[in-house]
């Protein structure tokens, strides 16, 4: 049932070195997780293959059978209805999670013990920073596509996330968001050295066109 | 009037060396005030007992009497009506606290001069950052029960925050949350112990029967 | 069209000496923005004549035209909508505010790049941290009035930014604002030391009489 | 264990003469819930003593269990953490609720079938309408004092909605809330009676010693 | 391009004769759009097979060309980003779904002229009614795949939406949608019977086991 | 100090002739407050000169004032720092409005009894409803510019708020708005006469050369 495809970690490993906001870009704006998912230190940063599991509000039940059953460098991805007043997710599980390899963990609810998952430098990416407990109480869906953020994610596509946020690359499509990543910050090395040298944003971005044809006329 | 019990110091230090989240779960899952008060950063905690006193929404008269009127080593605890837009308390009356030997501050409407506050190393716990200055016009209740973060607080009930946020504990059973936050840590280094021998989330926490109760198969 | 005054650089740097809340105070509580508009790092800080511009939510076309034109010191003021889920601003465009010798950024929308622009060491204000893309559609209005944090920002006037968030000063109240600004400092540091020297708070801030006024008799 | 004392019908129907805006003011300024928890229609009223229980979000076990258990009169209050999207109670459950002579519902979380209801007639006040359905899982408290709207409510308590929202009154205040309501009603017919018959609004209310008290001087 | 499949409108119809929150239930509570995408009235109600759009935030330039590419009986679903502050639709773009027999609108962003949309009948369902105006300068996606309040709409699947919100069923699952709303209805018909006949909600609902289980014994 | 212009109430009267969202547009989109300032009941509607005043929240003492000073036809304006949990102005106050011929309230905080308002028929747009009582305590700025909803409206600037939400025009700008309000009502009749005429949005908007320009190409 948990069974799915991952990723070439070589391939992953090389995302990796890319920012979110790049990846994002790169792959055409698409796969950006919501902005109220946020690290829990902005030094955190992740990237891995999606584990999927779907948890009801409070309850963390399904979290704990995630963890049991991702892989080594996985991420675990949990939808939880965006409920911001539980922590379900504490430094506990997170030595769970080290054991096991786990290369991090992002949720659409709450986590605490945020000292110690900053002291164990697990990454963590939540909604909400909450002391209130949880109950094991509801069975949901494992390595299935979750809603999460405003994003679908399948198990086996990408996340990373760094100090912006979260952002999602399907499976298939990894080898050409590489690519692009790697084109977009060679182009953005290229822009940032014009502007060293003196070029003016309107030159460097090439907005003299755009602002003509809508009628704008600087001062 | 702002004559109540404390508990015995040596409990309240005590206390101190558990974490809020380890609290909360101590005593039933109770006490976790929301979310939304958090420390003003993330190295600030405190332990003390509850000095309460309600505030207008902006309006500071009765923080300054609380203030006036609390001992060394208490918290003052304000209620202010979730208001955002207010910079209720700063580092002016930061070193009155200090110099009277006051625990903390924990408040549901907003602090500023918060650069201030990290330098003096006194912990504030507020609901926003906010610049925006406060009046001097509303008297209201002092050291009476009051509704913070949807939990009551009492006068000498115990406040307890740390990076997850707050909790407050009854002072009548102050002794044995301490005991069972003590047991529960340590449960808790025993499962972390148990993770890193390589022992599985399902296995530790005992799921296997929970998740054949509720019909989940594994694949 | 983009020429305005701009107020003397001695007086700019002079505000820039006190804080935020200060200067808020100094000026009858006038001029901060909402506490929602906060720094991408606590240790950021501005101040500077404002450069004004007007964007479309998720849209940066007059943001960069706003860079091209700004001068030496000024800090750029968008107004966007207060539109959380946009990255108006990143790594690139903080090198050319660099280059130009820009001193900050203030939006109500949000930015991206925020390892970046910590280690840049780009002073940037905003609404939230978001990784998604922005559009180059929309002209509107530059170096005109914007309404932002729920306070009219005209070009030419300062703005100051810590910790606690941002305020505005009036250009022509520059003179009159640093002095208040000087004087409420001196008070402050006389609280301050009367503190330490274990006066009252309500001796201090003279409050007897007040709450005498008011009715309140404490126990 | 769900005995409690309930107050006399016959007071209960006298509170509900008035609003809950007047019995609110009537006592002191207390007891009123969040404006968050508002009747699904303008038109409903309720009026009874509070028959409390706590679910867990998006859990309507014990709610089925209190409505199983409350007597003719009274009115069901749900305390389950002001979780939006859950629809806890729908048609069904308020026919059961109307054969059993219940007088109503409060609740900090979602519920739907508001058309039915407003055809059935049957008072809801919620936090929000949500399709969403819940499970059945969680055991909790039954008739033992809750937290809802930032407000404690106990059993026995009378709580009262209208248009406005909802006020909870102490049982054993009961008498002197509806003389003090009655009075309230009294004078407010006065200054109404007063005003029509052209008398200022400085005059009725008696401000100019407070304006003049405070240093404002109208033009 | 935009071509697709959709559902036998005979099947729509009967799918129309259930509520949003049968529906939801019947299917295994899924496809519930968010709690704050609301009728603009709640006497509004539609039933329709999806046609999908994305718009900019505060653009309306797809939304119109949806208009235009739409067949009679299609409901518009607009995804804009959850951007509250637009009026991206009104009076004018109503009359122009009437005359081409569109069944009605689904957005989750603002809308305008509420009550000439009231006095049309044409149904809205929107996340805010808002006065502002849009622009018409952003091309998106047309009769793909959209995401909308939390869940995936495809050109083709069955938006349905009354009083309590909005619910999609997939077009390949509306034949037993239609028989599982059935089934659900008259169950539901049953429970109410059994009410009013005056069994108790324990034994309707067949509570005792499940509280016996869980350790729950009523007093 | 409370003395200024006032415009041609026949033009005041010509204004309200026109919804709010064609005021809008017709003055270059500008003016809107933000819409989490509505009607209290969807069928009320006011169009007069703004008499402004500043409250503290949770502070009615200057409302009352203004409501002294107000002439017939006014409609107040209350900016009061977007606080929900406040019931400013109740129907005791609006007797006071109704007997001064005062023609209707908009602010930015909460109001009370609603259901008294929606039966003496006086126009109410508010940021809340809520229960809870207010002081009489502070003193503020009568008849000078506020800022509310993110505009800023002047003492004599005329207000018109309908189901939609509320618009301000400048008093300098009357007539030239209610001149593009009429060209603009014209201009959407012609639009829906279009429509009904069967004739396609692309056509009527003249979308074809928009979309072209951008490169979209319908199927």
């Amino acid at each position: 049932m948990t069974e799915f495809d991952r990723p070439d970690p070589a391939l992953v490993k090389e995302l990796g070195r890319h920012s979110a906001a790049t990846i994002h870009e790169a792959q055409g704006r698409r796969g950006a997780l919501a902005s109220s998912i946020k690290p829990v230190d902005h030094r955190m940063s992740l990237c891995g293959p999606a584990f999927t599991v779907r948890c009801a509000p409070r309850d963390n039940l399904m979290l704990q059978v995630a963890i049991a059953s991702a892989r080594p460098g996985d991420v675990v991805v949990v939808s939880a209805g965006e409920y911001a007043e539980a922590g379900s997710f504490g430094d506990v599980l997170a030595n769970a999670c080290l054991a096991k390899g786990i290369a991090g963990l992002v949720t659409d609810t709450g986590v605490r013990d945020t000292a110690e998952l900053r002291a164990l430098g697990f990454p963590v990416f939540s909604y909400s920073v909450s002391i209130k407990g949880t109950v094991k109480e509801t069975v949901g869906p494992l390595a299935e596509p979750v809603l999460i953020g405003g994003e679908l994610v399948r198990p086996g596509d990408v996340v990373r996330g760094d100090a912006d946020g979260v952002v999602v690359v399907r499976q298939e499509e990894l080898g050409e968001v590489i690519e692009a990543s790697q084109a977009r910050e060679a182009a953005e090395a290229e822009y940032i050295a014009a502007y060293r040298a003196g070029k003016s944003v309107i030159e460097v971005s090439r907005l003299a066109p755009v602002l003509e044809a809508k009628g704008f006329t600087a001062g």
